[in-house]
C-alpha cells in the first residue's frame, strides 16, 4: 500500500482499461480500529501489510457500485461493513450498520449524503475536516482537476449538483481523494470550489 | 495510460512492493513525434493505447537504473533511444544520442545534468518550462512532499543537493513528475522550493 499524505492514510488502486484512470481505495490506521473506504481486492503483498498496520475494523461502502471487494475483505479481517441508509433496499450485500447524512461513523470521520447522483443514497466522507474521500459523483480525469458523473448517469442533476456545492462550502478541505482517477493531495479545496463554480 | 495534468501528457505506473510507491512513466504527444521518458513494460492495453496516439518517436533515459523496458519499446515502435552522456561507458544499452547538460533534447523538451546521485550522470527533464520530470534523486513517498535519495545511495551528497538547489532555482515550475513516487501536479515549485531549503 502506498503512504498518502499522512503517515496514518494509505491508498491503493487498479488501473481501470475502459476509463484509463486509476480507482482508488483508502486506508485510515487508527489506534482504536483501522478503517477501509470502497476496499478494491487487495494483492498477497497489501493484505500482509494491512495486517502490519493492524488489520481492519470497520469498511465504509460510498454507494452500491463501489462494493468492490468489500464483502470478502470483510469476511477476511472481520471488519464491519458500513453502507448508505438510502440505498439499503437495493444493496448488493448486507451491511452491519447504515449510516444517514451527517453522521459520525468514528470520531474525525463524517458520512455526508449526495442526492442525484448515479445511486440515489452515495456517500462522501470528510476525514478530520481536512480530507474529502469521494466515491463516483466527484472525480477527477484530469489530474489537478475534479469533474462530476456526466448528466446522462445522474438520477437528478440538479440535486447532484446541489450536493456538489454543499461539500465546496465545507470550510478546511485541503485533500481530495477521489474514488476514480487522480487524487489532489494540495488544493484539494480550491479545485473542489472551482468545481462547484463550473456547474 | 492515464491522462495527467495536460490533454498531452499521459503517464502510467507499477506498484513497487518493495518500496509501497509506484513507479511512473511519462509520454509526451507531439505533432513532431511522441516522447516516452523512463518506460516501464506495457500492458496490452497501453500498447494500443500508445499506438492510438501516435507510437513514439523518442525514448529518453534518465539514468542507467531506469532503463525498465526501453530497449524493448524502443524496438517495437523505431523510437531512438537517448541516454546521458556521462553514463555512456557503462549504460546497459546501447543508445543512438547521449544528452549533455542544459541540452534540448526536441523543442520543449531540456536536460540537465545532476550530480553525485546514485548514477554519474543521472538526467533531470524540464518540459515546456513548467514541468520538471525527475529519474531517481528527486522522489515522492509521501504525497504532496518531495524527498531525495539517502544519504548512502549518493555518490557525492554536497554535489546532489547542489543539484537539486539548481532546479529549484527555475522559474515556473508548477509541476513535478517523479519517476518513482507521487506525482505532484499542484504546487510542484513550492515542493521543490521546501526540499531545496532542508537540504
Amino acid at each position: 500500500m502506498k503512504q498518502l499524505h499522512r503517515t496514518d492514510l494509505f491508498g491503493w488502486s487498479e488501473f481501470n482499461p475502459e476509463r484509463n484512470l486509476d480507482f482508488y481505495s483508502v486506508l485510515w490506521v487508527r489506534a482504536e480500529g483501522n478503517v477501509l473506504i470502497d476496499p478494491l481486492p487487495l494483492s498477497a503483498h497489501d493484505q500482509n501489510h494491512l495486517r502490519q498496520l493492524g488489520g481492519a475494523k470497520i469498511i465504509v461502502i460510498t454507494n452500491s457500485d463501489h462494493c468492490r471487494d468489500a464483502f470478502h475483505i470483510a469476511k477476511v479481517t472481520g471488519a464491519a461493513l458500513y453502507g448508505p441508509e438510502s440505498e439499503r433496499s437495493n444493496f448488493p450485500i448486507t451491511c452491519d450498520h447504515w449510516l444517514h447524512d451527517n453522521q459520525a461513523i468514528v470520531p474525525g470521520l463524517v458520512a455526508y449524503q449526495l442526492q442525484g447522483s448515479k445511486t440515489s443514497g452515495e456517500l462522501a466522507l470528510v476525514l478530520e475536516q481536512t480530507t474529502l474521500i469521494t466515491g463516483d459523483l466527484i472525480r477527477c480525469h484530469t489530474a489537478g482537476k475534479l469533474c462530476i458523473l456526466p448528466d446522462a448517469k445522474l438520477t437528478d442533476s440538479v440535486l447532484a449538483k446541489q450536493s456538489v456545492k454543499r461539500l465546496a462550502n465545507l470550510s478546511g478541505i485541503t485533500t481530495v481523494l477521489v474514488g476514480d482517477g487522480w487524487p489532489l493531495f494540495v488544493q484539494g479545496g480550491q479545485a473542489l470550489n472551482a468545481l462547484a463554480d463550473s456547474l
